[in-house]
Parts: structure tokens; C-alpha cells; sequence
């Protein structure tokens, strides 16, 4: 028997779940098919448990400078590795238990568990049943990618997905992969007491593109473990059951090994292939990111699953957008035009990039400036004095481009640099807004500076607005 | 011997080395007149020695999250006062060297110790010597205001002048005033071991006006140390050289007491009614904040003494409006719409305000909406989940109003909101902004929805922006 249906949605994690939010405004006549683990990559093995981890090691780091600040340890500050661990997977348990109300009170008529496969765009089986449909949402996420030959190490090879679930800390750790996941990993576990080695196969962290922020990415978290850029590496199972990484004539042995070496888009066995369309050599259809649609199909295709962006907020607007454009009724689909790009790694100091990244200026137009923040006045006072903040404006029209930086609080300055790069903010009014003293922010007027007097040679007045009407207290 | 100069600057603080930098730029023929030590009130006395004393504090107090993150402290970490003080004056004292080197190469014909006395908008005397001058600007900043009846506890009250050059820390310690000044000293010295109680006339902490905000801030300040609000002291010496301190009935004996009930201006014998105009009950003269001017006299009054915003980047703006418009040449001022509000109280979690404060709001059309940050991801992942955050919004335009919040990182939210409010954001457009995750940016955006959702009862699209003009994807 075929069910006819307004829309079937396959995955429900970030994307899905953003995705049916938009879907159930205007429809009841909708199927959910989920296989696997409901709960979101993000709350259940991704940005959560990371961020619990991250935060107790900072806290943790916090005392290697209690002789800087006038105190003094008499003893020591012991970790109790599975209890850390434990308070990791306890948040991390009510974070998934939040994300899955949404799924919870769904009926079987709405929500059923099982591998779906696509017959057709209007087409889907799941558990030998066909299900007919007008719209498809294809929201199946990605998953860890671990290289073939590592496979043979068994539970000595860790990925995201398995690395929350360890008992107790482990007593070495080869990290492999210094993206955002594998540096945020590696440096936590480094604090906390674990011996971490950490490899890249490119000559640089975080995914920062700026040679010098990199530079200085790698030499700032290098003081805390050793980190080799440039280097792949090779696993080999020991006899006494531990790993042996080699790279370049050297070698260590480690009691485990974290796999931090990228993402995959789900979609083996989903029969991407009767869609219809021609797939591209990682075999995905394509899909338009201002409407998430496949081609002129019924079929749209949010998150991860897109090979995009594999981040949250991304994966969240994917889902609203596919969502929203798979219920309009017309053939026209509204195109959005997506927020300014943001980064943000987890480390302390924190990487971040906000708007364009440095390899993806122009720069016969493109202006340069940095502050560096061993000498920021705030940072001092914290005694966490340390990072390369990198801007880029238009050396035409004054508009900042983009940043990338490793600084202190660089969360919160690539909100506000991403705020101002989407509100098309020039440096010259940038300078016009609010800084605090003595703040953070006050290095980003420092690089705002190097920027404004590279746009323009003009003798400078005070850094605030000129009254655009004259106030009262004008009018003399 | 009259010497006629371009400029007469008197004070060398933040408002009138900011007036200097302006001067510099268009004559050599100026005159700075500084009485008292040199170097600025925020980085002898202020901004700098506090925030150098609360990261310490904030740092040590980090270790009452050990056993919820998965540490034991096998002994103690102990505080060693004078060594916490001592960095506190080492950072000190080289933000007053960077200061210092502004007027460290001005001649004694361009730079003179000195008490000044106005005789007229074109006339100063300083150590027995007239001047005559084109243009004045007065700038002598302000200092702590003590109670009468107070002084004579002499070296047992303590001021944010004296604070920072005690030998050790003091056992117990009373605040009188709970401001920012005040609330920072109180919560630092407390973390540090200090047993402080607080007190304050008011029923508010921080300068907050939303009583939710205040109430929340209140109870949030006084699990660390007991706070008395609405409460006047009095306070009496004891045979042994402690301070009684009482109110309401109630009374505790303590080894000092920080003075720290507002500072005021410093204007006593200087002249300022030989200026010609009219002064307030205070003692001051009529200044446009716009042009810093004094009526139509070329006189200008920036920084502290001219009673409107003690806070450094206010100064430092003052002093280059100021500065800027003594050396036009016509008598038409520019006219200068000053940046939006922004406040900031160091304390954790920070206490901040950005645009208009609750008080000023026009109740007939603006909406209010909060954030409570007990239940905010992020900050629940670092154990400092506490906190409130209100925004405020025209029901009318959707424009952002304004803010108070006592939140974690709220100096650095105070900031972006501050820009989104003087940039004319609608909370449409900045739902439209990046939000990473997870962030306490994410609590801003809980509060911008429930804002919108007041604006307009529309039935919600994805918060993604919309594409103005079509790109390429998008043709079809």
C-alpha cells in the first residue's frame, strides 16, 4: 500500500528537526524516518560534549597561573578523569533528552525508525514499505570519516563519536587532525593531564587560512603539547595492545588514537541515483544554497548531507530554508541569502574567523592590518595576554571584509566583526561605535585603526558620529 | 610678563590628554597646566589596578567549581595578599608609564605642574605666572567624594585612590556604596578572602534600573558576601582601631572601610566664576555635550569635571570633541551625536548595560523581554549558568532600545548590542545575524524572538536574510 504524503523527511538531526519546525506549520501530512540514534550530532557527540570538556579543562588550566596572580598551591589539584567524563556525558544527556522532545510526541504515523531509500523523488522505502510523496527533505547528516587501514585498531581508534564514552582519561593520545574537532580535543585532554601529540597532514590548525595567524595558532597551542604540522602519519597496533604512530623517520607509541580527520555526508545506500539528476564525484546532486533545493525537483537537501558547512547554525538554517521552500505552493522558491560566515574553535585562545577568509581575498583590493595581543591592555590584567588578531577591509569602499585571529574572547569579537561584516559596515564607522575601556574590543579598534589609515590620508577629526540633524543644544 | 598662547589646556588626565592629541595636530603654541600626580585616573587609580585585582579574583575563585567539573584539591591553594597587591601595582604602574609618555617630552614652556586659577575665558594663572590664551579647555577630571563625618577615621577608610597601596589584605572590610567602583572591590577582595559586607542607600546594585535585572544581581552578588541594600551607615572609630559600622539597628566591626559613594568634580578655586556664566547648584557651568563648549565662550569642558559620564572612552571622546573644536577656526562648532550609552561593572557575572536604561524607557510603546541564564546551554557547560538578561525594544519600529542584564560575558553582549542599537537595528535584522553554537549570544537571540514576537504576530519564515537582488543560483 502507498501512502500519498505532503512531505517526507529523511534524518532527523539539526537540519531535519529545523526542517519539520517549518513543515508543520502548514502540514500534519508529514513522515519522519530516522535511522539510527535520534538526538542531534551536535547534542550527542559534537558541540556539547566537546564545550563540557573544553570548559573543564580551562578551568582546570587556570591554576598554572596562581603563582603569576599571588597564590600558591600547597598540594595539588588531583583530576578525577571519570568523573569528568561522567559530568561530560551527564550534560550531555540532558542536552540530547531537550532535543528529542521535539520527536517524542510524534505517533508512528509520523515518525518511524529505519533506513530509508529513495525510488524516486516522489518515492521512498523505509522497512519494505513505499511511501508517496510530494516534497523530500534529505537530511541525513555525516559522520565521522576514518581512513580505511585504521580500521584495523579496533577500539584503539577513537573518533568524536566514541571519545565521550571512554571510562577514564587515557594516559597518551595521538590526535590526528588538528581541524576545529581534533585541536578542541587535543588541547582539553592536554590540560587535563593526558600526553597528546598532535598531527596535520596541512601546515596549519584550526582551518585557519592566514599564514601568520597560523603561525601564531601553532606556536601558542604547540606551548601546550607537541604539535606537528605537515606531517602524515601512519598507525600500526603494538604488540602490548597500544599504537605506534610514525611520521617522517620518528615515531611514539600512545595508548589511543583520536581520528579527527574530516566528515562525510551520509548517503550510501539512500539512492541519490534515481533522483534523476547528475551526481559530482563525491556523489552529490546539486543543491542551490539560497533554496536548498535539488535542481527543479521536489527534493531539498539541508545540512551536512550537502557537504557545505557542517556546522550548526548552518545546518539549522538549511533545514528552516528547505523546510519553508518545500510547503510554498508556487514553483518559485524564495532564495535566501545566508548570514556572514562565522568560525569559531573552542581552544584557549579562541580561533575564529568571521566574513571572508584570507585565501578567498582579492588582493589587488584587499587591506591588511593585525593587532597583536600580547600587549593588549586587558589581556594583561588576566594575565592571558596572547594571539594575532587579522582584519581585511576594502581598500576601495572602507568596508570590512573579514577577520581571522587567535585571541582572547575571540567568540564574541567574530559575533560582533560577523554582525558588522552582514550590516556592510565600513572601518570608518566601525570606529564611530561604542569601545568600553579597558576591553577586548579595544583591540579590534587597534586593527580598525591600521585599516582606516590605509583607505584614506585624511587628517583625522575624533573617532564619533557628526550629528546628522542638529540637536537642540546645536542650534546656536 | 603675559605670554599669549593658542591653547590652554588645564588637566592631563584621559580628557585633557585626548584634547591635546586633537591641539597637537593644528598648533605648537599650547600650554598644559597639570596639578597632582601625572598619569591618568584610570590607570593610576581606576579601570586599570581593579581589573588587574578581579581577574586574580575571578581566577581563584574558579577553584569552588573543582568537585562539579571532576577535581579535588588534595590541600589548599592559599592567597598571598601582599603578592596579589604587589602584581596589582607592577600592572599598575606601567599603564601609567604608557601614559605618562605623552607629556614626558613636552618642555616647561608647553608643560607646567601647577595648580591653575582662572581669571577670565582668556586668562590663566598658574604659579604666580598669567597666561593669556585664544582658547581654554578645562579638564581637571574628579575625585572621591567622603562623607564629612568619615574622614575622621583617617588611615582605616580606604578610597579606590588609596586601596591599591595597601600592604596586605585587610581581614574584614566594609563597602559603603555599591556602584561599580564599589560592587568590584566588594566581590573581588570577598573571592580573595577578605570578609566584606556591603552597603548601599539604594535598593539597586550596579547602577541597575530594571528591578529584575537589580533583583536578580543582588541575590547573584550576595551568595558571595552579605549585601545591605537600602541601607545608610554610620560609622564610628573603636578603642582598638577598627571601624564600628552601623545601620538600621544592626552593627559589625571591621578593619577597614572602602568610601566608595560616587566621585565628584574637581572645581574648587578654580575660577570657574570668572568665566562669566551662570553656574549650577554644583558649581558648573552650562557644556553643550555635543561641542564641549561652555555657552558661546571659547571655553571647553571635557572629561569628569563636567559632571555627565565618569567613564574612560566618555572622556577620552569629551577630550576630542573638545580639542577638535578649540581649533576651528570659525565660531561654528561641530556638532558631535556622541556614541550610544554603553556600561559596564566588572563583576562576575558582569553587570552591563547598553542604550537606553530601563528607567528612561517611554512605557506607552516599548516592549520588554528577558533571558534567564540558570537554563542557558553554554554557560551551562562552564557550571556559570546565572544570570538575566532583559532587552527592550520600540513596539513601533522594532528598533532595539536598550538593555541591562547581569550575565556571564556580558561586557562582551553589552558591546555587540550596544553597536545594533546605534546602528538602528529592528530585532528582525539582527535575528538575521549570525549566531554560532554554542554561545551565550544564543541567550540574546531567546530574548530578540520573544522582542519580535511582540512587534509582529506574523506567521514566522526561516531567520534567514532574504536575498535583495537575485544571485546567480536563483534565476531559474
Amino acid at each position: 500500500m502507498e501512502k500519498q504524503l505532503d512531505v517526507v523527511i529523511i534524518g532527523s538531526g539539526t537540519a531535519g528537526l529545523s526542517a519539520l519546525g517549518q513543515v508543520r506549520k502548514r502540514t500534519d501530512n508529514f513522515l519522519l524516518i530516522n535511522d539510527g540514534p535520534y538526538g542531534t550530532t551536535c547534542a550527542r557527540v559534537g558541540c556539547m560534549p566537546s564545550k563540557a570538556l573544553i570548559e573543564a579543562a580551562e578551568l582546570y588550566h587556570g591554576r598554572t597561573l596562581y603563582e603569576e596572580m599571588g597564590f600558591y598551591l600547597n598540594g595539588s589539584v588531583a583530576v578525577d578523569g571519570k568523573a569528568v567524563l561522567k559530568r561530560v556525558r551527564r550534560l550531555r544527556d540532558n542536552f540530547v533528552k531537550g532535543v528529542k522532545r521535539s520527536t517524542d510526541n510524534l505517533d508512528e504515523n509520523h515518525n518511524i525508525p529505519g533506513r530509508a531509500t529513495i525510488k524516486s523523488p516522489n518515492l521512498v522505502e523505509v522497512n519494505g514499505q513505499l511511501f508517496k510523496t510530494k516534497k523530500l527533505i534529505i537530511a541525513t547528516g555525516s559522520r565521522t570519516v576514518v581512513p580505511g587501514p585504521w580500521k584495523e585498531l579496533g577500539d584503539l581508534l577513537l573518533t568524536s563519536d566514541s571519545i565521550f564514552e571512554m571510562e577514564d582519561l587515557p594516559e597518551s593520545l595521538a590526535v590526528a587532525g588538528l581541524g576545529a574537532i581534533g585541536l578542541e580535543l587535543a588541547q582539553s585532554f592536554a590540560r587535563l593531564g593526558v600526553r597528546v601529540t598532535g598531527f596535520d597532514a596541512l601546515h596549519t590548525v584550526g582551518g585557519l587560512t592566514d599564514p601568520e595567524v597560523g603561525k601564531a595558532a601553532a606556536e601558542i597551542i604547540g606551548r601546550e603539547f607537541p604539535v606537528h604540522l605537515g606531517a602524515s602519519v601512519k598507525l600500526k597496533k603494538t604488540l602490548n595492545n597500544k599504537v605506534k604512530v610514525s611520521w617522517e623517520g620518528n615515531s611514539i607509541t600512545v595508548n589511543k588514537v583520536l581520528a579527527a580527520v574530516g566528515r562525510r555526508p551520509n548517503i550510501d545506500g539512500l539512492g541519490l541515483e534515481n533522483l534523476g539528476v547528475e551526481l559530482d564525484k563525491r556523489g552529490l546532486p546539486p543543491v542551490n544554497q539560497h533554496t536548498l533545493q535539488i535542481g527543479d525537483l521536489p527534493v531539498f537537501m539541508p545540512g551536512d548531507v550537502n557537504g557545505r558547512a557542517p556546522i550548526l547554525h548552518e545546518a539549522a538554517d538549511d533545514g528552516h530554508i528547505a523546510g519553508f521552500n518545500a510547503m510554498l505552493d508556487s514553483d518559485k522558491k524564495h532564495c535566501f541569502c545566508r548570514r556572514t560566515p562565522i568560525g569559531i574553535v573552542f581552544t584557549h585562545p579562541n580561533i575564529a574567523f568571521a566574513g571572508s577568509r584570507f585565501r578567498d581575498l582579492h588582493m589587488d583590493d584587499a587591506l591588511t592590518a593585525e593587532e597583536d595581543f600580547t600587549k593588549q591592555a586587558r589581556a594583561k590584567t588576566a594575565a592571558r595576554n596572547q594571539g594575532l588578531l587579522k582584519m581585511y577591509a576594502s581598500g576601495v569602499t572602507g568596508k570590512l571584509l573579514g577577520a581571522e585571529m587567535i585571541i582572547p574572547s575571540g567568540e564574541h569579537i567574530a559575533h560582533m566583526l560577523s554582525w558588522a561584516i552582514q550590516r556592510g559596515l565600513t572601518v570608518f564607522e566601525m570606529l564611530e561605535l561604542p569601545f568600553y575601556h579597558p576591553v577586548i574590543e579595544e583591540g579590534v579598534r587597534g586593527a580598525l585603526r591600521k585599516l582606516a589609515s590605509q583607505v584614506e590620508k585624511r587628517e583625522s577629526g575624533p573617532e564619533v558620529p557628526l550629528c546628522r540633524e542638529l540637536p537642540n543644544g546645536c542650534l546656536e
